[in-house]
């Protein structure tokens, strides 16, 4: 965040995490690490009562107007103000943070239509059915903590793309099942609203850790088949979908693709991570230079001909 | 199998396959594979009726009385009668074929002992469940088709080792949780009851092979949990422990052991299945020589001691 | 082959070996293994004077005419006539072996297209060189001896299939480079015609076997930048998606992909790869059935759905 | 150590390492450090004889009364006088160290009575004569330098561990040979005792590092057989026992196990060291928490479930 | 073996394996394979003593006479007349199998002459007193079962060749320590004279299985300092060249080379093991022409140049 | 470089880099980093015109004259002249750098000797064809940024030892092709004065990482052989031993050796190379000491024996 010392200033920011102390006084105080899209910047709550604490947990939207300090060489906020907001200040974590290129609306349609489009009424209703259990987390979380899609509505946006992708492939390889590859695309990854911790400072939950995304997808496939009374092979086969999305056992999956629809959805999963991770890697380079070393490709950096631009 | 040309016999046997073909007269004709732990025979049944397709599936064990003729090198029985058991016969799949050295009411015992001795009633509670859904199939399946306790009730009796080996390793090292341990044991392998065809001629079904037993006995923690109204971490531990009993991602579990009694579960159960597999590859080696090669066991042969027998 | 002993025939067939060998009078005769769709059959070509031997090398597709024989339990073709063709017969080595199910006149409009449709004029140039240089071998190679599109013409259809892919891939990921990815898919198997022994009977050369076709393009395109006098850093672009279309070094490329289009080509290749693949191991197999094994996939086997077809 | 400033101290401590110098004066002068369970603290020793620089090598335990220091931020001892302990003192490296929770003497016990329990003479003679050599060593050293059992008499408690756990498995699959296990779980680490520099600051000798403890225990039971006029296969088996207990070549044993008991204690020392290494990662983390990552445990972190304590 | 049938021969044969039968007149017989450099032959003893039983055992010298049959399509030969061979027949193994190009006298000078030319008496007095010990088994054996120098007096061969270019290096490279390097050549496989049976059918001991022909010599060396009152850091140089050679855990040697010298010794061991291989595959093969796949050449295929010859 | 502040020094130094900044008073100036065997320096050009900026390029030779100074802790060369030299000033890179201990004109006249007793035209036309092309560079460059051989001349210096050893071999084993071991080392790491950036601040080059020496040097063979008009087996023997020099697919070779040279080749280099590594790291070891530990070689260390020096 770039301020001045001595500013005064009147912004919305997100609480990105908060830790109690005792100050000399023998009162509570909160130390909050605000944030929006410029950086983050620290702020002490004096004084908090329990009330307080619960009210301004990690991930909730604050407006706060204060003055700009510097302490320890480090800017910090001196709060004058600070309260929760509400519907009507109509800001969202996505207007706080980095988000997909898409919004919100634009997504949950294409999503839909994919859905419409299916022509088995059992992949059909199972995932919409999975989808509207989840639907506000699964168009708010990121796709990862760290190296793709790690931004507000990074689980949305890759599934929209990966959709597209399916599409195209299907079109030129008529012999994949379009429902089966749709299903695949939308429910692959759905288990990360349970695996990770939301949107904001994003991290594993317990069960993330110990059971995976992969796992609680499979579980919530058959569980939504009892909901339905859907019987028969395609709820077997949606759940081989998931499971082996990883494509190998070193990466995850505990059976390998063995259904021809599971091993493109390994495929367009893949395309279009590293296409994203590409993309970022290559965003800051000029034509002529190579970018950073990227972890997750490898370790290998990338580098931008001089006739790109 | 052996016996004389020309020799009368009246057996109990089990069917391992049946295969219909048409006879030159245009009647139907089955042709079964009978066995016993003796070997297997195969037998002509003529002018089957549809009705007769369904008796004599594989599995079923039937009392047969015929000649022995020999058909291009190999021995036939010709039959002379053939009917399914009954109860009055007192004839089980384990009197046909290899099976475990204990008796399944035996097993059965020290099953339900262990499940009586936890002290967590969530896990006790989902534990009983399960077994009580499958305990047919949980005293008769065997652990595997082929490396280690390949046989009629196989699986149980490496649960029963497994159990005795848990609470002698939970004696020395009281920090492990028992019930946790005793409870891994019971349900690390259950879902290999659908994996698996069953315990004559066993084969991988399509459910074993697109999913596995892994994903398919964690999600059948999750459904106990929901039809006995139980919540709390217990489940999720249940599921963990299963899922990370193969120690590694590329041995199939898509999480490693997390949870001590997860890591240790793990040891146990190579033990128990290495055991069993050391006892037969030297079982029929004189002092001073070496097994044939293992395959599970890397590959390894193995030396008898002269000062062994 | 499918004949009856005694059978009079007139056939086009490919020569696919010729063994020469000395009869008991003296003379020269060769030992022609000849073969058409349905298979292959031997014939003696008694007398053979040494133009004879030049007139029926492999490759060659002959008009014959003669009698079914039984050799030692094998069918044998007693020849009364045989002449090599000649353009008036109008049989091409794709009407008598498996071919790609696209014309060649096609495939070419199609390759063509592409390569008009190309921005940069070096890459335009350099591509339309290399193609036109084999363009009668392009068209008619395979693109492997075994694995994927192994028969006439599979090299360009594997290129025309990866083509509508990049495409489709491009329309959806607008900063990837067109004429990069459509370049790239041309040349990178274009080794494969010097790799290669041909069409028919298709084995390694020693030029493929110690310097593989990915050394072989690279040396081509540098040369090609020579012959039309192009300099500039296209060049060596073009010769890094070559080199490094494997992906990595233990699969064969010295030098893994450090362009971004050189990492989506090798995405692309590999889902047409596979794809066909999958295709060809399904064709064989009913609904609830699983495929043989297949190599080139981690030796894993396929299952069709019941409720496909 | 917790001291203050100014503060006069009396205290029993070991010498961890010496370092000498020249005073400005000319002199030589010793740094030591100076440690008890409570961690470490320097020391300057003015005006050294070459005769001090003797007494106080490291692994001395030393009585010293000075006062507390403070040097650049870190507390000193300005020694007032120091001299080596004896035996009137009665304090042992076990009282200035992390040591096992077995006393010496009971240790000493057990092991005397398992090798009692053996009822081959020859592996009985061996076993206790190899003990003999190194006794205080082998009740004094640690098990390594780090991982498992890094502390005083850490090497004999893994032992006395391993031989109960060793006592339990041979209990249930009585196919097991008593002595081989025994002997093997004894001899298995004993060459630690010249691998490794001693019970404080442990590091690797030379020896250590160019042979290895395998190495270096093997040849000791050829010496010892020497020694005791033994010959028989026992020797070669006992010598397999210690060169395989490692499992795998890359894990550092240049024949794999190819005889049961050998397989079985790779299991057993395994189990005793993720045990130690388990608990020791658990210890310091609350319910619901986890551990720190454990190296030796491919690096994975350890989840106390909640409902522990 | 090229023989007619009736032929008559008079030969001198090794005994490469016996087998001991019951005729159907009850007495004794014995199979014997009988072998030359030109290949095997079985004859059968009839009426065999146990006291022939022990003559004629495996690696036997014999002088037989008898007449070439034929039974069930092989050559058998008919015994007239069998004696074992003594001095006065002058014949040796060696003439009979394959064998070193150089005559164990000349190998016997050469490794002479690198002993005496040794400067640190330590290294050559082990040396020396190591070759002594075995010298006779020494200069006979084979160097392994296959892959490499697997004829009679292949391990000398071997070791001749390494000196040779030992001594080239180290004229190269003068900061080499030649004693260490002449003595690692010596004695890196000399165990293997425990290891293997001998130069005749070789296979390997239960010793050589279950401690490898590396513990074998380590041991030996200890044993040799202490026979001959040798102390010093030499000694465990020399184990640790011997323990190293194989250069990685993974291929046998359970520490790396950790001295300059263990370095260069396995690069020369690989260096003369694999012209061994490559001069062998290479030598039935035409110029244009492929060799064989050799195994442990990574299964790579050779070709000869056409312009060699 | 040490010197004391105050002092007036007059020097040939190096060009090791230099960044071009613009000073308070609006004019350009260059801060040049300087160098010689001693270390380096920091000068500062004021008023640089962009001839200055031309002229004084990394890499160029400089006399300097100046005073030092202190900034910032750290010596600075306050300029009072500085010119490039001239043929006259007799300075070379490899006066002012590391390098190699051959001269160049010894290391020529033996990389001549060698191309001159060639016996095949073919070979020896191309060999010397493409030294000649990069003949200054060649003799100039390191043989890589680190490892091994990272001096001036190193490329050459590697070249010289490594001919030695080839001719060494070639003696001890005479079924090798001299002229193509030769040409092989010559030849196989020549691509790299296009790979690096040159002998100072060495680094790679665009097109050495996207393309590689190996693949750099095979097309200029190619190059070569069209330019001599040679054809002939020869020179794709020649492309497949630089193809191939780093033995696997997995260390950068696309083609193993699948030629007898080729394989030999690979190991020489390996020696040459590792002997340097050992040289350089075990120089300033003293004996008894452990070198420090050396990542191009498994990242072990190395032992000095006590009895070295």
């Amino acid at each position: 965040m770039e301020y001045n010392v001595g500013e005064q200033v009147q912004l919305y920011l997100l609480v990105k995490s908060q830790t109690k102390g005792i100050a000399s006084n023998g009162k509570a105080f909160l130390t909050l690490i605000l944030q929006d899209k410029s950086g983050d910047i620290e702020a002490k709550f004096w004084d908090a009562s329990s009330e307080d604490e619960q009210t301004y947990q990690p991930q909730t939207i604050v407006q706060v107007a204060g003055e700009i300090h510097e302490y320890r060489g480090r800017l910090q906020l001196k709060l004058k103000q600070i309260r929760p907001t509400n519907e009507q200040d109509g800001v969202e974590v996505g207007d706080l943070l980095e988000r997909a290129p898409l919004a919100v609306k634009e997504m949950q349609d294409i999503v839909t239509q994919y859905i419409f489009d299916m022509k088995s009424p059992a992949i059909q209703r199972i995932t919409r059915h999975l989808v509207k259990k989840v639907e506000k987390d699964f168009f708010l979380y990121p796709a990862a903590t760290k190296n793709h899609h790690e931004f507000v509505s990074g689980l949305a946006y890759h599934v929209v793309s990966m959709l597209k992708l399916a599409k195209s492939i299907a079109d030129l390889y008529p012999s994949l099942d379009r429902d089966l590859l749709y299903a695949g695309v939308i429910l692959h990854d759905l288990g990360k609203v349970q695996e990770l911790s939301g949107p904001v400072a994003t991290s594993y939950t317990v069960e993330g850790n110990l059971l995976g995304h992969i796992n609680i997808m499979v579980e919530q496939i058959s569980q939504a088949a009892i909901e339905l009374s859907i019987e028969g092979e395609e709820v077997m086969i949606l759940k081989h979908l998931v499971l082996s999305h990883h494509g190998k056992a070193e990466w995850g999956s505990p059976k390998p693709p063995m259904v021809k629809e599971a091993e493109i959805l390994h495929y367009i999963d893949n395309i279009d991570a590293k296409m994203n991770m590409l993309d970022r890697a290559l965003e800051r380079v000029k034509p002529g230079e190579f970018s950073e070393r990227v972890f997750a490709l490898d370790n290998r950096n990338f580098y931008k001909p001089t006739f790109h631009n």
